[in-house]
């Protein structure tokens, strides 16, 4: 979060494309709101609604969308993605300080472990037998990394992530704080009002380029094995099943979860809180509302929404009673239509 | 997960009872779906639904239900509850590997704590004064047991369980990565603005053959404690208030919350996503719906559910839009009535 | 927990204010609920509808309302706020037994940090470089405290607590096991059907008399920073995204998730399993009912809900059916009043 790095806007155009208006020579270290942003800071303009901020804005430059670029005077980078745009730049500015490389002298590294020349492994972290830890890997203090786990090239797990026996994790991943990979699924088989426990013996695969987010788990599949793909987003406390498989690029906001053995296709959006019941299907391009039930698979690409807001206490209540009311006032209704109809028939 | 055991179809019949139909001498070396299955693979019909993949399995035998035991001409086993069986020959071929009994070097283990002589006690783990660990137990990496904590004989913690100080844990329990047991429970006494809070002196008394999943938090009682009777499954991030108390063999799915001093029963099935509210009492023997709130005492057995299910969008606006206006029409229906009732009334 | 300690009703009323109707002398050494005190122990009425328990008490004494008082010949306490008497009783019987300062063996602590020198720092502690850490402070095993992190005097962090670079906590702070605090926020820009990771630079700021629950996260800001103002008391696996402002003093139960860049007011009550959606603003001194979706600003004070509650199944599904058959119902109450037009205006 140090921010000595100062580039150039024509750096910036060099780089990452996009048109100039303005002098490639002016000089940006920061990178910060309309609002936020200081003389020497870059700023954004991600959505038109905002245009009003921009005059009083004190930053160097902005970037925005050809919609928006006669709206300021501003030395300018113009670009149909400024979001996108935005997130590369504030990248080049806060580069990822990698701690140096090596196996820090309390970590517990199993002797039959692989673990490459230039991975850092942070205090603490325990590494099981069998496990192999690519290139550039960074295991911060306190992970947990079972035996036969595979980590791929330049992974990077925060402090007090735990990784089952034999899960197999892609390259360029990032794993949050208080992740659990591979625990067992939630098997069951009822007998005399006991539960057994049914052994869950598939992995947890993972891809390559998968952030999860903190306290986020992800169970390990019954027999055959859960499956995350590349480029899926998770955010924080998401619960996903065993048996599940995420499809490439979706993205899935916070608290949802998961039951067993769905399957979400690729680039599906999940909103906050969703939640979904076992064994069914959501096809590819889906999006759901936040706090939506999704209770059957769904084919058709689209956005699905089961959500009620929030009300006046007093308000709501009398919803719901006229709700629970709703069987009298089609009896009612009924009624009404017979004897309508009588007195249609009746001769005047 | 090495799967090098060979068990004959005969020896399960010894063991495990049921049927055989086919050779007693076949011998089987792993587990599968019907799909997945290989010619040394046991599989299994638990649904027969899935009748039709029977006749495709390469499987060398197959688990099934009286019903079902015509549907093949594959070596057989027949049994009443195909599932419990399943979960029996599974867990003979995929034993536990305990670790060595032991305490690791790295492992911070006050001096009046009592360690059962074959206890395994992973790196990196903390043992805190007056603790008491049975015979057989095995504690993961980076585990923290609280002062006074007794953990019964043959429970297993996974590594980052925390336990906090007095807290009972019962024998052949599993706790995964994450769980917090005996945090305190959130009480809080209003004065002048602001919170004061109420020290929580209850413990968290866990029972026997206990299951609890990954990132999952019970906490301590306010002043009497919360209990969790034998034979619980508690899948992942679930969330068990102070002085609550779960019914033996009641099984929970991920995502529950139960509010403070709620009682559930025993043999109670609770979806994933569901949530009580605090101070009131489930009977023995409910079902609760995924995704329903729980807003009084259930003193019958059976069903409940508060569920919406996603549907698309405009439709789900359009249901809500109707709801809002249903005030509106049942005025509407009082007027019609009022007006039938003048026609009614008046002389043809 | 344990209770060696005697105090006299007298001491009580010198420290806590209060009238006494009994023997100043009267010694307690312990606190419990109506039904379960024994001979020295104090208890409480905090509610007058457990006043019928009041006589089958064995206890020493008891705190109790005005309106209460003649309800007993007990020893009593007599008070406008027994709930908060209660708690200031029990925090006096059940004193925390603060570890012996110091820094653990076992810990790994940056030679850049500055730690207090009556701070206890457990075993297994990764304290990064840069950190500073307050006078009394406590940390227990396993914690993880990031580069330049700051913890203000008095503040407690139970074994396995989480604090990323940069953040800022307070004094007299308690932190639960397994939270995470300063994680990256879920910020995601799509571009060509992938989604670039957006940098989080800003921190978590997190004032004194904060108390946060087991498993509970905490993201840090996008650019800007997530605030959480003093005397906020959160429970356990709550979620708070990024640039979510909480207001001083705001009590928020188990559950919760409020998306990114929401402000929640000072003196709000939030239930548990609420939700809220991102970049909405509610006013002070609002009640959020448990399980409610909170999908707009609010800007009046008063209690929200959006909660159904469970039912029997069969009676579920019959309310469901009804309301998706709203619209057919809506278009007959049309068609009546169109006949009842036709009637009335036909010539008699």
């Amino acid at each position: 979060m140090s921010q000595a790095i100062r580039i150039k806007l024509g750096d910036l155009i060099r780089d990452f494309g996009g048109d100039l208006i303005g002098d490639a020579d002016i000089q940006i270290s920061g990178i910060s709101t309309l609002s936020g942003a200081g003389p020497s800071d870059i700023t954004f303009l991600t959505n038109s609604k905002y245009r009003a901020q921009l005059p009083a804005s004190r930053a160097a430059a902005v970037i925005l969308a050809p919609q928006d670029q006669d709206a300021t005077e501003i030395p300018r980078i113009v670009t149909h993605n400024p979001y996108a745009y935005m997130a590369k730049v504030s990248a080049l500015l806060h580069p990822l300080e990698r701690p140096s490389p090596g196996i820090h002298a309390s970590a517990v590294v199993d002797a039959s472990a692989r673990i490459a020349a230039d991975a850092a492994i942070g205090p603490q972290v325990v590494i099981a037998a069998h496990a192999v830890i690519g290139a550039g890997v960074v295991i911060g203090a306190g992970c947990h990394v079972g035996r036969g786990v595979e980590i791929g090239a330049d992974t990077w797990l925060y402090p007090g992530v735990s990784i089952y026996p034999e899960c197999k994790i892609g390259r360029r991943g990032i794993f949050h704080s208080g992740v659990v990979i591979g625990a067992d699924g939630f098997g069951l088989a009822p007998e005399n009002g006991r539960w057994l426990k049914i052994p869950q013996v598939g992995r947890v695969v993972i891809g390559d380029d998968v952030e999860i987010g903190a306290n986020t788990t992800v169970d390990r599949g019954a027999l055959e094995d859960t499956v995350i793909e590349d480029g899926v987003k998770l955010d924080n406390q998401i619960q996903i099943a065993h048996n599940v498989r995420i499809g490439a690029h979706t993205a899935i906001a916070a608290c949802v979860g998961i039951a067993g053995s769905t399957a979400i296709g690729q680039h599906c959006v999940i909103g906050g809180a969703a939640m979904f019941v076992g064994h069914i299907k959501v096809a590819d391009g889906v999006t759901i509302s936040g706090g939506s039930l999704v209770s059957k698979s769904i084919d058709v690409p689209g956005t699905y929404t089961a959500m009620w807001a929030a009300a006046p206490h007093r308000e709501w209540l009398k919803t719901v009673a006229q709700l629970r009311r709703l069987d009298t006032l089609a009896q009612r209704v009924r009624e009404l239509e017979e004897k309508i109809q009588a007195i249609e028939r009746k001769p005047t």
